[in-house]
């Protein structure tokens, strides 16, 4: 049993006690694509950020892909498929540190913290800047998977009142009242602050559009944590422009990094990071539990978990 | 029985109820120096976030005042002891809020969001920035009062190990371990945050000084949401310039508003704010509980709540 161990672009040293955990396994750590390519070949599982086709066809005796990002659709899915491959993902791994990003930036939010940053380098005491707080607000989170949850649960111990959306409108604790994505608009309407974490889809594809800017509240602010791509940006910068809603966080745009000419920088009631939720300096001490639980599933035959659906399409 | 009521700065709407609750007392709103002069001549209390002496002399059937403020340094406290004027507080109000600003600066200085504000106004997409998070990190709580012991419960949810310093080393639930300031580089060199939550009095005069800075692990992160007088800043400027630890986070200064021409804001390791932790739009929806606690204690002769101590200065 051959497993190849892809860690670039994180360091390798929280995967090495994998050797440790199974000392059956050949393990064979890679960090550059030729590595790659010349370990895979006997290799019957590979853990890995990614993985072209062209990589993958001298490899033939491959039966998992462990993909250490949460996402997998830079993988070569049809191929995978063809080739009855099974593909496991890193689901899970960023809830708690993207988290950490939801309740920082609504807090921001609702203080205009970065105002006082900018205001900070022009040496500029500006006491007037009003002063909110998330206690005692209304949260909708459009998509409720680990991500999701979690923001949940510590949204709700810091006093605001948890509204969501997903694909069945069921009942989940701790949550007021659940939408589907066709009743978008009940939830926009009604929240104070709007945290997006869709993947995108053809389904969910610029589904944040002007009908969605125009139903929100005033003072309500919106986060995008999930794809660019599911907001029609066009349709942003006017909504922004004509301050329909109070402020636009973003993590995520439709084309990224976001183009130095693209009219959004210009704003003054957006904010924008740089695609930086996902990242961890921890990422790999958290891949950690899944990849070994995955590997112990492996060698005695047992059910995968985080399995990729290619029927669902996550 | 009359109360006037001294709302300035904020707008009275949300203390008007107490006109509902309270159907046998006379109660004067005043929001200018001249209507308060006027009104509190007759009143047996007053409701005020400020009052000097000149302005208590002609009132003297005064026999309360409930400051709305959680600090009262700025009362004629010499001349209220002497008149045995009761004086109690507004301890409690500033703990939600407070909190907020501890947990987002946390999770700023962790992720260092203040740098993409700045890029974001130079339409810099810098996607290189070390992303941490403050999970299983090691938070050191200087000043568990009201607002310090809230901090504690909640960064704790989040995932992190408490520790605290108080006058008393007893043991305090969810905490780790007490120090006393006296020890307080024991707590300094163990942890990754550490909030400065003191009041500026003769025992925390510029206690934090090269000593403290020179104690820290060099990536750790301070945050001084107590009193400016409370650090020695000459110390701070050199242990920043030195790098002696990694990130500084203020919204207060030894003098307010921080001077123009001050070398801190040149610092590329300190975040400023301009002393915003304290105000917030829904401050007297807060203070609300407190008062109307007060009145009824008030009018029952009971023992008033938030009573501020001569003899302990707090």
């Amino acid at each position: 049993m051959k497993i190849t161990i892809n860690t670039y672009p994180f360091p390798d040293e929280d995967l090495r006690q994998l050797e440790l955990d199974f000392k059956n396994v050949d393990f064979s750590f890679v960090s550059s694509k030729k590595d790659l390519l010349n370990e895979i070949e006997d290799s019957d599982a590979i853990i890995t950020f990614y993985l072209k086709k062209s990589q993958m066809e001298s490899a033939s005796k491959l039966k998992w892909i462990q993909a250490i990002s949460a996402g997998v659709d830079h993988f070569p899915l049809d191929y995978i498929k063809s080739r009855n491959i099974n593909l496991t993902t890193g689901r899970g791994i960023h809830k708690i540190h993207m988290t950490e990003y939801a309740l920082s930036m609504m807090i921001l939010g609702a203080r205009r913290l970065d105002k006082m940053m900018l205001d900070k380098n022009k040496r500029n005491w500006n006491h007037d800047i009003p002063q909110n707080e998330i206690f005692g607000k209304k949260l909708g989170i459009i998509g409720l998977g680990s991500i999701g949850m979690e923001i949940a649960k510590k949204a709700s111990i810091l006093g605001m009142e948890v509204y969501g959306v997903k694909s069945l409108e069921d009942e989940v604790p701790g949550i007021e009242k659940i939408y589907t994505l066709k009743d978008l608009k009940q939830l926009t309407s009604k929240c104070d602050y709007i945290i997006n974490l869709l993947p995108h889809t053809d389904e969910t594809d610029k589904v944040i559009d002007e009908e969605i800017f125009n139903s929100m509240k005033k003072e309500s602010c919106m986060i995008n944590m999930g794809r660019g791509g599911t907001v029609n940006e066009d349709h942003l910068h006017t909504a922004l422009s004509e301050k329909k809603f109070r402020l636009y966080i973003s993590d995520v745009f439709e084309e990224e990094p976001l183009p130095e000419e693209s009219k959004l920088w210009d704003l003054e009631n957006i904010v924008i990071t740089p695609h930086i939720c996902g990242p961890s300096t921890n990422y790999m001490k958290k891949a950690y539990p899944i990849i070994k639980e995955n590997i112990s599933r492996y060698l005695n035959n047992k059910e995968l978990m985080n399995r990729y659906s290619f029927t669902k399409g996550y």
